[in-house]
């Protein structure tokens, strides 16, 4: 089998190949070669029997797609993406990488003909959804985005479905929630409270909580978006009709679920460690967000959500022994 | 007031151009000139003051919408599109007119800049539906196109609510229902005969039904069609908030009850003109599409359906009758 994964060097897809290299195989068959590529080189440590070819390479521009898809991979990753926040400050690159790259990606495919059709596993996002919500937002609530990373997110899934109705590739659309716990830094995103909250106080450092306790959202660990990507690569895709893109399974967390859940965890130290710091402008953009789902096709179709909350923040914190002892050794 | 209409040649915007003419004036405002242009130049009857601006173009070329957007209408009325068949067909050219045509047309405005910002009118379709569906569909109901046709305009429409919410266009996009009664011949469309049944009776002729009487569909009259696309060109567009897309108000019906009309108003020897010949193709197309909506936001929003099905019959004969005078003249 040979895998490209687009977007390699983000923290989804350093986790994908990490797993993938763990696994060996992939529904039931040897992986020989991944693709690993990203606007710049994705480091990745070298490996044993699995070959990596790591690419800086460019989604919008079509040469280069053409040429990684004439090395024919039997699954893709579509990860790449630019941000919310830089998609609606700069239209044109938003449309550029986000949507441009996916026409360009399916036309690759669609060119090879004869019997190529590989699956595409695509992150899509939950803002494909604007306000106002329906809550729970079923499966059947309309796509209205308040952004243009929604709208472009929401153009390509719609090209999944329409590409792969007509044969020409295999598509699976998963839609991630939030994903908490990020390791690493605080980002600037609007949402980076959400781990920062658990991440920087396990770490023996101050969090500042912008919102309200009663704040709820939609969220997912890193493995289980890990877990949602394999799953997506491997499923019967014949159970999801022409409907290819699927809200994943998260859980819906209050802020309070979530810090009782540190406690519980980690304890009144660590917990008391988070500091409440109103922010208008960060409470305003996230009363916007979805916060809460009834993911009902993906759970039929097989998709494994986080058991708990405290399981997200335990899984954080074996992770991050992992890390350690990994730099240490 | 300039105006201009994209595909002008078809039967929606000759009869828009005849609205247009014989207002003389839209929102207030006295018209000067319509650019009507279609792919092949449209026959439309000199007028008296307004200038009419007839030309041959392309829409999936760049620089000829460009060329039209310099001239800075006030109004654009995109009707210009290939039907459903021929888009399944044709992929390439299907995604060339119909999503890369509207992607240009935005982009030309775009490039503008400035104040320019025109009211965009664009005719979209409950294509955009695809089964299994809520019955009626509703304002929130999701866009599952079934055929590359709806995906294009779906396309279209998630880029009209983002361009619009930019602020770069002042956008309003209508679904129209199916058109009865169409004038003319029989086409080759699978909805033909919804306007064949009325048509061909009424002309002295005979008309097969290939579906059973209690198949329900969602139509509109080609003058409720026309009401709707002056509203969206002159209503008040904040209300719409960030979805500019709207499914208009049609009557929804069987063939039992359109029959039923069609004998109230023409007789029992007009309605004995219906020959009934089961075609099974053409019975498993219409089961795939919409057959009631609740139109609820286009209602609020002053679009206004068709009063019921034997007006719709009434105003066809009352068309026919100016198009034979006219003819004599």
């Amino acid at each position: 089998m040979r895998i490209l994964v687009l977007g390699a060097a983000g923290m989804v897809g350093r986790r994908l190949i990490d797993r993938l290299l763990a696994e060996g195989t992939i529904a039931g068959q040897a992986i020989d070669v991944i693709d690993a590529v990203d606007v710049i080189a994705a480091e990745i440590p070298a490996t044993g029997r699995i070959t990596i070819d790591v690419k800086a390479s460019d989604v919008s521009d079509p040469d280069e797609i053409t040429a990684l898809i004439d090395k024919r991979p039997d699954i893709i990753f579509h990860l790449a993406a630019i941000v919310s926040g830089e998609a609606e400050a700069d239209f044109e690159k938003g449309y550029r990488i986000n949507q441009a790259g996916m026409s360009h990606l399916l036309e690759a495919i669609r060119a090879k003909g004869g019997n190529y059709r590989p699956r595409l596993v695509f992150t899509s996002s939950i803002a494909v959804f604007g306000a106002p919500f329906e809550e729970p937002i079923g499966d059947t609530f309309l796509m209205a985005p308040l952004t243009s990373y929604g709208t472009q997110k929401a153009i390509c899934e719609l090209l999944l479905n329409d590409y792969s109705r007509k044969g020409f590739v295999d598509g699976v659309g998963i839609r991630l929630p939030t994903i908490v716990v990020r390791p690493g830094k605080p980002n600037k995103a609007a949402s980076s409270f959400f781990s920062g909250i658990i991440r920087e106080p396990l770490a023996g450092q101050e969090a500042i909580l912008p919102v309200a306790d009663d704040v709820r959202h939609w969220v997912a660990s890193p493995s289980a978006a890990i877990g949602f990507l394999m799953h997506a690569a491997t499923m019967d895709t014949e159970r999801l009709g022409a409907r290819r893109c699927l809200t994943m399974p998260g859980l819906s967390v209050t802020i309070a679920e979530m810090i009782e859940a540190l406690r519980m965890v980690a304890g009144d130290e660590v917990a008391g460690r988070i500091r409440r710091e109103p922010d208008a402008v960060i409470e305003k953009i996230v009363a916007g967000w979805p916060r809460d789902f009834a993911a009902d096709r993906a759970l039929q179709a097989g998709f494994t959500a986080d058991p708990d909350f405290a399981s997200i923040i335990k899984a954080h914190i074996a992770d991050e022994k992992q890390r350690v002892a990994q730099a240490g050794a």
